[in-house]
């Protein structure tokens, strides 16, 4: 388990459950530019354009079939190195602490990061997109085609 | 493990890892009127209009703090009921096998289901949405808020 930081000022950690309920392979890795999470860009309003490599991992490389039929995917990823207990954190750009599942924070109970991605082209065991930005190494959960009639919500509002 | 109705012609299963990477715990649960999968309404263009409730368990729920700021969420599920080994997959509408990462199916190697829903009224330890189709009693691992600007692909095309 890596070091944390202390919490900051105003933010609870929770003692988490003793065991899991489920398990997760991780299906692929994803390659970036970015090394560290300094590196990566805020995400909060604005996607990099800069385009990223998923590899995905025998047995699963049979699952990329017909995807690049879809222009975008819904990528689901595991971010391992964040902490899982903070449920109310104080973001940098808030000074009052918000609750977890009011933040895209990495520092989750269950640390999946979603990023809504744009296929730039799909190979065998590997796809190019745009609309990452995910440390480079980053353990891969899922890929779903990305449906505008069910995923967009073009008039969604937020503080 | 429940029992699994055996693969269509065509679909191909694989053999899964034979460890897990990471764990999940169970957040919450959802609650909505649909008892079996043969219930829930059909999901690959539109969403049911019903309002689902979702409890949040100790010790997770003050993380619903300011949730209510946003008219939107990601709820993502852990579809407990489904098999995980079908790699191609010959869903009902079409003839042909398409990889699971071309499919919304719950059978997936990461059973997770993923739902944009509208934010109805958050209340201490649960709220209310609509456009979620899951069956009663699905474990919820996350929510997340909904950002128009990265999540919101109004273009996206599908075959």
């Amino acid at each position: 388990m890596p070091e944390f930081k202390p919490p900051r000022p105003g933010e609870i950690e929770i003692e988490l459950p003793v065991a899991f309920d489920a398990g997760v392979y991780f299906i692929g890795r994803i390659r970036t530019p970015w090394t560290s999470t300094s590196d990566c860009p805020k995400s909060s309003s604005q996607r990099s354009d800069v385009v990223a490599t998923i590899e995905i991992f025998p047995p699963f490389t049979a699952g990329l079939r017909d995807l690049g039929l879809f222009s975008h995917a819904l990528a689901l990823y595991w971010l391992d190195r964040a902490r899982r207990d903070l449920i109310e954190q104080v973001p940098s750009h808030l000074a009052t602490p918000r609750g977890v599942f009011a933040l895209r924070s990495p520092v989750r109970p269950n640390p999946i990061g979603l990023a809504a991605v744009e296929i730039v082209d799909v190979g065998a065991s590997s796809l190019r997109v745009r609309n990452i930005d995910c440390i480079d190494g980053t353990p891969l959960i899922d890929l779903k085609p990305y449906y505008a009639s069910i995923d967009a919500v073009s008039d969604a509002t937020r503080p």
